[in-house]
């Protein structure tokens, strides 16, 4: 039989909404259950929700300064450079000393991360690699006890990359990408979906913390592999957006040849990779400043083993 | 034989993208025209494309201090207190200078105004009222040549109301309010539905410069009745989103009785007039500000007489 990999309880759990300050379905359940906790109360834990960049939520935009889901590296952390005094380094800081510090035994031992994307990504679940054995297992039981859709899972870390996202700070995280949903609009069917998803994820935390065994098990997952840039002028502007035939279709395959980008005269332009591959993040509002129209990914099955709590 | 109207050809037509910097179709194609300005050209006229906002523009955001498409007022076209002198309100004056003045003999012929929405409004056609004859007679031409998809007419003035959108500074205007696309994102498919409306908005102005006789018409439109705001708490924050059974759902009928809103907890929130009533920019993005959560509407038949240019 196959080991068991043993882990320690969830006790300390956070539930992070507007860590981008416009997108709306976690800024709203944060804001919902910060007046009313009830649904995030377990036998054996109550997560704690908080607003990840409550000055970005009151101006809806994504950030004051700089992106706040691009500064919880060692860069930023450990700065005591007054130039880099942003008020997103500052909030880093902040959150880094309420729910962390990063790396540290007191961290949390668990975040969740609420996003909304422009892309057609669905009831997307992010998590760093396939390494990180509790939120791999997180992502199977969501997958097989919230079925109204499909949750395919996102792994983001390149390798050797080091984390900077929010909910790097706690021991383990999962992210949450619900799409599509413009910035500053809260779609009511998107905001059941989440809200939902939580619920099975704060079941399966409790079910972990009862000392539950979750069997070994395989899973599908999309690795990111590269960054797509938009067609530009010589001067910076794009000069081609995302052809219709690519549009909304994140996490269905791209072959060589397909079409990716059409010119204003409705020119194609096409996919001169070699081999299938994966995109996501098709058109995301927030990534033309990134100059990022799309990830591509490829996909993977991996074999996880068994999770147990650790008594 | 019914009379028909005549009125002066239109030599001096503008086009303006960004009026919101972050309604992004109009915005490249005005930077496309601008680099390349071939599909502006008629035989009668030169349209002549110009960004609206350009600091916003510059910025992805809808305006830097306030809306530029509600400052062509009197009170602040004619203000000179520089405690109102944001850079809209600068900018209002230059536009103004440019085009206008508005109500002046030396005021631009047309302009055309190109806008975004988050609501799933098509490719709708905004006029002030059914008695503005020239773009009327233009919205019918376009209807009836333009055939890829219905474009609903919306009315926008309310009786006795002064109007202020950027497009008043010219004689006469239209907005182009094309739906739904993401603040910041380029889609392909509205683009393509944005150049082939103008490409006919100009053929028609330069069939009516040439002399064509446009005969007398029937044309159904909506008249903006009623704003309807979101439900909130005491303390102004919104407690019901858009029912998923009115999202999308813009120009067709709401019944009494029919929901609107849907509370957290699943529960839904009627709507309580008396009347079949159209609603439109149903969970705009840039209303949750403006506290409108959609419009209400009144569907009517519009009788126009014949047009024709003044010899």
């Amino acid at each position: 039989m196959a080991p068991i990999h043993y882990l320690p309880s969830l006790k300390h759990v956070a539930i992070c909404g507007g860590t981008h300050g416009n997108e709306m379905s976690g800024i709203f359940l944060v804001k919902h259950w910060l007046r009313n906790p009830t649904e995030l109360q377990r036998d054996t834990f109550h997560a704690t929700p908080f607003l990840g960049n409550p000055r970005a939520v009151d101006k809806c935009v994504r950030y004051i300064d700089r992106d706040l889901n691009r500064t919880f590296s060692a860069e930023f952390l450990n700065s005591k450079d007054s130039d880099i005094e942003s008020y997103e380094v500052q909030r880093t800081w902040e959150v880094n000393q309420i729910f962390g510090p990063k790396g540290s035994f007191q961290a949390y031992d668990f975040m969740f991360d609420l996003h909304n994307t422009t892309s057609n990504m669905g009831a997307c679940l992010i998590v760093d690699s396939e390494h990180s054995l509790l939120p791999m297992h997180m992502c199977n039981y969501i997958q097989k006890h919230y079925t109204k859709s499909s949750c395919p899972i996102f792994l983001y870390q390149l390798p050797g990359e080091e984390t900077y996202g929010i909910s790097s700070v706690a021991k383990a995280a999962l992210a949450l990408e619900l799409g599509p949903q413009p910035q500053g609009v809260l779609r009511a069917d998107l905001l059941a979906q989440m809200q939902s998803i939580m619920a099975c994820a704060l079941d399966f935390t409790d079910l972990f913390n009862k000392g539950m065994l979750f069997p070994a098990f395989k899973i599908e997952a999309h690795k990111v592999a590269q960054r797509i840039d938009y067609p530009r002028y010589s001067d910076g502007e794009i000069s081609a957006v995302v052809h219709p035939n690519l549009q909304d279709k994140d996490f269905l395959p791209l072959k060589p040849g397909d079409p990716i980008f059409q010119t204003v005269n409705g020119e194609p332009i096409l996919y001169e990779g070699n081999d299938i591959t994966y995109p996501a993040f098709i058109n995301e509002a927030a990534y033309y400043e990134k100059k990022v129209a799309f990830v591509l990914m490829e996909k993977h099955t991996f074999s996880l083993p068994a999770l147990q709590k650790k008594f």
